[in-house]
């Protein structure tokens, strides 16, 4: 009995110490990618790409080595506890879908992106989808094939999806994006046809300085570990790390300093979650975040419950005018309706509030799919994006460029990434009404500035899991039901009817 | 014929592959090192070292693969151009530095420096050397255990020192600072018994952001390359990177704005080294620089030939009042002789003048030197050391935290590293010469902030052959000559007999 169990501990250590050093890898690369974004160099770019895919092959040939699948065969057969067994379900899941893609594939799409980044760029700014269209086609027929070789019996978009979002299963994504678009399609008319309208309260220029200041003054006031962070600048902005170093990004825009609060917000969230991840996990499953889902509940509960809430303007706002004294007449009222207005307006996905923000990524999704299921042809996009932006948002874009041309993730052939972003807002509404029922005064802490406890329910609840859940028992340990729209449906209803003086 | 010729190409190109993921993933390691300390938050530590050993054993494990060796054996036996010969050669040399030695030693030794690290601290805050002593002492035997694997025919000393330096040889080393002890103790002494005393022109308080500017008006005026490159603070200055991306740090001290520019134009000397190598050769040794030596003598070469002369602060001296107007009365000729004082009473290295600083160097290094030998114990080192500043310098520490603990790198097990910042310092004097024979008006093109011609002549000469030559053949090809301490001695005896005023 000794033996047996000394020789399954053997196996499991032999493998955790193999994954350790993927994700030390893999985490080496990540600081290379924050390095490159936030303070390389320009010229610094040949050496760098040859650095990331030199450790990004080296990560794969790690994963892919003959040992891993027999350690993962000779778990299997084990009896393992809990943990182990997450472990091994989630290096399983890995290693097969980087087994089963050959490496040419890998690489041909590895150089159809590189080609595709500046066309899509190029495209955009010439306004001329026909730029980037012919690389489109060759990454849609590429991803496809790459769909196949994971799993030739499934739906290819469905394979592609659970890259980002592993086990929530494509049909509730349908589900839930179609309920969304069905239930704030008329929300959003009634908004429209509504006569108030929410005036926007900055008119002036903020020097980006002084944003900078405020945006130390918002991770401060949330709790951000400045021990295992920090704040920089990047053109997109986004968070990146471990648990012992999680890093947040944010960008200044002179006319729009609520722009930057929010992007502050949203970004701490993500890196809050990093931070939570157990200590002692590190570089294993435990120690990592679940997937896109879950990692974007966290970013939304921070900046759409936290930060478009009242409570947290009538503790930050003095701060704010600290900071920008000629908002000195601004009321929270102002605030929160300046930073919860609805643009009705507006084409652009990353302007978008917190309503119109998911008909943006229920049209890519609708046409990204069908894309890969090839029940439409590429050149069939632009069209069907201007019309379903007429359906949905009773708009019509002028132009490709803030049409189908407007976001970059095609170009990475990113396809299933999209519906990711809706999923998490509504997991966020899920997560905070269960908080808002653990923790009953938790809208008067946040007027007093106490965040403690709410990061604390969000720690033991969500982060320290790590991966040992899979995604849908996470939703469920942590609220006690299967993943539901119904709580976002009905904070959104409340919160804009109110708003907008709906009946 | 063609068959052979391809087959021949096959085994080298493979080398190459070989060796550029190797340069990528140690280049890697580099951005880690380089983030560590100058952006990275504290909390981040543990992480960063796993993240760094992981690397670091990859990069060993690719090196000491039994292809390389084969592949190694093949190419030898071929007929190899220069280029290719020196590739070989060079890839040959590390190959069988990183096979000799077990991999449980190279983990010993790395187990006790990060001990020692600690406690050379504490030894050096505490002023106990007994601290210090045991690690010390195993440190010494393990290196010599290294060294032992490495050749055990051969001067352990010689061996550890050609770590750091390995085609000039140990002789070189010994009789080049023998030579600068017998020629620099006399001069030193005739400058201890001047009554000339320059003056320290700066007796502000200089704050650091202006310093920062001022240290970006220099490399802007030096000719730095921003798009490859940038500056930061870091607690140790120093400069890393590639080709693509040579960074530089610098430290501010308030009282002390000269120190923070000489240690800038020192870091920039070795980060325009980096940044001649040959874009086409990068990751192969040829896109390399050559070691320690050459290093130093590119940061010398600026540092002292051009920063620390009259020509240059006729050009800069203007843009250091502009950035600290209390400064308005001071000449060039002030500067001058601040930046060129000789400190007869510092027992600090990196505090050290031109001229002291190579006593500094010899004391270590005769001390080290006879450590690894097994002349002298550990425990004899505090009162040698003592003793040997007393004869060369006329000085005695009173404690051992200004005195045989003052520099890190023994804590790092890095014994034989210290000659090289003398022969270094050595081989720009020589280097210099060559360049004012070659741009006759070199001296008037400092004095007119014209830097491309000897910029130029430092990239064709020195440069653009990364390691095509070893050390000495490069120094040969550079200035015609053997390798010699007469310019140096020449230089050093001119310019200070001048400024003290000496017969």
């Amino acid at each position: 009995m000794a033996t047996e169990a000394a020789a399954e501990n053997a196996a499991y250590e032999e493998l955790l110490d193999n994954v350790k050093r993927i994700s030390n890898v893999k985490n080496a690369a990540g600081i290379l990618g924050w390095d490159q974004e936030v303070v390389m160099p320009e010229g610094g770019t040949p050496a760098r790409s040859q650095q990331r895919s030199a450790l990004s092959a080296i990560a794969h040939e790690l994963l892919t080595d003959d040992e891993m699948g027999e350690l993962l065969d000779e778990l299997e057969s084990q009896d393992l506890d809990d943990e182990q067994t997450a472990v091994v379900r989630e290096v399983r899941r890995e290693y097969e879908r980087a087994t089963r893609v050959p490496g040419e594939l890998v690489e041909e799409i590895s150089r159809t992106t590189s080609e595709a980044l500046p066309q899509w760029k190029e495209a955009k700014a010439e306004d001329d989808f026909s730029i980037f269209a012919p690389t489109l086609e060759k990454l849609v027929e590429q991803k496809r094939e790459y769909a196949e070789h994971i799993d030739p019996d499934k739906d290819p978009y469905e394979v592609l999806f659970a890259d980002y979002e592993p086990y929530l299963g494509i049909e509730t994504a349908e589900e839930m994006l179609t309920r969304l678009r069905d239930e704030l399609v008329p929300l959003i008319d009634s908004i429209r046809e509504s006569d108030v309208e929410l005036a926007a309260p900055f008119d002036g220029t903020y020097d980006t300085d002084t944003q900078e200041q405020l945006s130390r003054d918002i991770l401060d006031t949330l709790g951000y570990d400045w021990n295992r962070g920090r704040l920089d600048t990047a053109p997109h902005p986004f968070s990146s790390g471990t648990q012992f170093d999680a890093r947040v990004t944010t960008r200044f825009d002179e006319s729009d300093p609520l722009g930057a609060m929010m992007s502050t917000i949203h970004e701490f969230g993500h890196a809050t979650y990093t931070q939570g991840l157990p200590d002692e996990e590190y570089g294993t499953p435990l120690g990592q975040s679940r997937d896109l889902t879950a990692h974007e509940s966290q970013s939304r509960i921070w900046e759409n419950h936290v930060g478009r809430s009242r409570a947290f303007w009538e503790r930050f706002l003095p701060a704010l005018k600290e900071r920008f004294p000629d908002v000195e007449d601004a009321s929270v009222e102002d605030i929160y309706k300046a930073v919860n207005r609805v643009y009705e307006d507006n084409l652009i996905r990353v302007e978008a509030d917190e309503l119109t923000y998911h008909m943006h990524i229920v049209v890519r999704f609708e046409i990204e799919k069908a894309l890969i299921r090839g029940e439409i042809e590429v050149e069939d996009v632009p069209e069907l994006w201007n019309d379903k932006y007429e359906e949905y948002l009773g708009i019509r874009p002028d132009t490709d460029s803030e049409g189908c041309l407007q976001d970059i993730h095609w170009s990475h052939g990113s396809f299933g990434y999209f519906p990711t972003y809706s999923l998490g807002s509504v997991l966020a509404a899920q997560l905070y009404a269960k908080a808002e029922e653990d923790i009953p005064d938790l809208e008067d802490q946040i007027r007093n500035g106490e965040f403690d406890e709410f990061h604390d329910w969000l720690t033991s609840n969500v982060h320290q899991h790590g991966c040992l859940y899979t995604t849908d028992e996470l939703i469920e340990v942590a609220t006690g039901e299967e993943f539901t729209a119904d709580y976002f449906l009905n904070y959104a209803n409340e919160k804009y009817s109110e708003l907008y003086d709906l009946e």
